[in-house]
């Protein structure tokens, strides 16, 4: 088993190859590897059996087997992911901008690969292929830490991976798995200074917080959210009622799904009891405030409810006072996610819009839309809640850096 | 003495109101601020020249001692300085990009304030003014970690920052300054995690480094610069000497200036010996390679003159047999800053471009033209030699992020 330095030297040799590719060489790599997927069902299904086996035999609940297990057609669909890469544009090579200076240099600021991009993920070994594909995409070898539940799923993925871009002509070293799965790992993934570029953690909120708070080289935190939906005065209730719905129920295990439903206290009487009723024809279950244990039959909400993340079919309700006290409740609890407003106030509507600090604001439109896919933009390898670098979904470029190239004839400052 | 949570917790909650102020409200803030220097020459004066007394007293070099020591003349240029922001297009509210979705939703990405921006510096008291000017007219609240010796100087400047602020009806507490210059506060900084958006080292590598690896808060690494000029078999040699004499000598105490000079073999006799006088000229003393001493009168390298950052006048040159030593030696010694190729080959100048890894690639250009006010940004808060989020000269749009704005009917996803 190589060490965790080894898989990200090596990835850091091969890098600047895979950051030098034509388009057309990376495109006929993804091809490559959909291909190896696609002739590879028998081996990734027998290797995902040994990991759901395993899984079942130390009692893993059944979401998370689930979450875990590959079928033929989730297989077809990382291939189908990997081909839907290739029709997308190439971020690398991109003039950014580019301007003449007085003394007559000419700078270009180009798009170009970070480098070494590591993740660390939790569960599902689609993530292995999604990955490799967008780093692979937008020029950067990846270093891939899947969970221990995974690992011979993962390891049967990327070993096709590999063996298919290096039979595409370019180095294996480029898709990097790490096959030591302990804690102390994501640690020493965490302190490679110099060899990688970036660390995304997608997981639970424990294992971000870990790697944020231990890792030295640059990290983008993503996906946790606690999302609100504020139902204002003038909200129109039949269309809170669906946004509600549709925040907490159609996905509630995602980080876009709302956790927190505010109702001003003006329609309270109006809204609550028939949207409890729809949302529990969901299958969801509340927790509240007084005033939402008595309109909306909710169970009484803990201090911490106001901070949960279920990803489950639970909702926390709370009444408030005017539009002011929804600010100040979501400014206090936000995961600055994504936060909605239900209104027919323009003014509500601009007020929300400026002062709710998050990476996306809605305006009468569900928490789900933040999302990659939705935004058109092609694919997504986690959705950003830190202000630096990318914020909300992010796309091959934000897999990106810069370069200033600036040339002259002998220019020296004066 | 306020903590520096305490400091920080209070720019945390003024940053909004900032946040959302108005471009005339923070250029009315701005000249205010730089009347409040004008009008306050004696105060600063008097409390700078305690800060030079102290340290005269403390055996301080010289060097530092000028650094730390401001005149009617500098604070001048600092006043200069805030009122040249005023005529810089504000970054805020910027519509990045936008577009329709197929569902009729609106999706705009607008360019918002980070929030809180922390600053860590050494010596020069001026930075305390530029700083807190780009922080205000990007609508960030600043958190300010001076160095103890210049502690008094600091303390005035902030003071009068502070007033005008408030005068101009903006909060005083945008202005931050940490009067604790303990090592430890610069901890405590970097780990206020959802309280200071973006901390900022500024000064050497030692302090650089210490901050990277001990903080949680998001960082940009400045301004560490070993700068190569490399002189190609087909430079034009007379070129090649105007800019490595001005890359190392014009002002040698800066990030981007050279430190390392690499010559090919091929022109190393024609070149180093008129070159060497030149820099001799200069005041440059050389140390290098067997070559290099035989050729240039260098004294003998150490392993470690590779890796130094002189910020003096002292240059380590180094004969190398061909293009590809070169690239192997910027690759292994290289701070991702500012890399310079002298060359009449086309061939030579594209892969140089295209596989040295840094902010800035010089093609027949000095190194010392890294700079914001160089590439017209106006003004700048360091260079950024890390791939994340900035790269190369950061001015008012890198000290800022984006927040979709997604309005909508009532879409709800399918």
């Amino acid at each position: 088993m190589r060490s965790v330095a080894e898989v990200a030297a090596a990835a850091k040799a091969a890098a600047p190859t895979l950051a030098r590719a034509s388009t057309l060489a990376k495109d006929a790599a993804l091809e490559a590897m959909a291909a190896a997927l696609d002739a590879g069902h028998g081996q990734i299904l027998e290797a995902n059996a040994a990991d759901v086996k395993a899984a079942r035999a130390a009692d893993t609940p059944a979401a998370l087997v689930d979450r875990l297990t590959l079928t033929g057609e989730r297989i077809d669909g990382c291939a189908r992911g990997l081909r839907d890469l290739v029709g997308l544009t190439d971020p690398v090579g991109e003039v950014v901008r580019g301007f003449r200076l007085p003394n007559g240099l000419e700078v270009r600021q180009l798009r170009v690969p970070l480098g070494v991009v590591a993740m660390v993920y939790e569960g599902r070994p689609n993530v292995t292929v999604d990955a490799a594909g967008l780093a692979l995409k937008s020029g950067n070898a990846c270093v891939l830490r899947g969970s221990s539940s995974a690992i011979r799923s993962n390891t049967a993925l990327a070993g096709l991976l590999r063996d298919a871009v290096e039979a595409a002509g370019l180095p294996a070293d480029v898709i990097g798995l790490v096959e030591d799965t302990s804690r102390r790992s994501v640690s020493e993934l965490g302190r490679l200074r110099g060899v990688v570029d970036l660390l995304i953690p997608r997981g639970g909120a424990g294992l971000i917080q870990a790697v944020v708070t231990d890792a030295q080289v640059p990290v983008i935190e993503t996906g946790v959210g606690n999302c609100h939906v504020y139902v204002d005065a003038t909200a129109d209730l039949d269309m809170a009622t669906r946004i509600i719905v549709n925040a907490k129920a159609q996905r509630p295990s995602v980080c876009n799904a709302a956790e927190t439903l505010l109702v001003h206290a003006s329609v309270a009487e109006a809204f609550l009891p028939p949207a409890a009723e729809a949302l529990r024809g969901h299958g969801v279950r509340m927790v509240g405030d007084e005033a939402a244990q008595r309109l909306a039959g909710a169970d009484p909400a803990a201090d911490s409810d106001w901070d949960a993340e279920y990803l489950d079919l639970v909702l926390a309700v709370r009444v408030v006072d005017d539009l002011d006290a929804a600010l100040a409740h979501i400014a206090r609890h936000s995961t600055l996610h994504t936060e909605a407003i239900v209104t027919g106030d323009r003014a509500a509507a601009r007020r929300f819009v400026a002062e709710v600090d998050a990476a996306a604001v809605m305006v009468n439109a569900s928490t789900r839309f933040t999302d990659g896919g939705e935004f058109g933009f092609g694919a997504e390898i986690g959705i950003s809640t830190q202000k630096l670098h990318a914020r909300g979904p992010m796309g091959l470029t934000e897999l990106t850096t810069t370069k200033y190239v600036v040339e002259g004839d002998g220019q020296v400052r004066a």
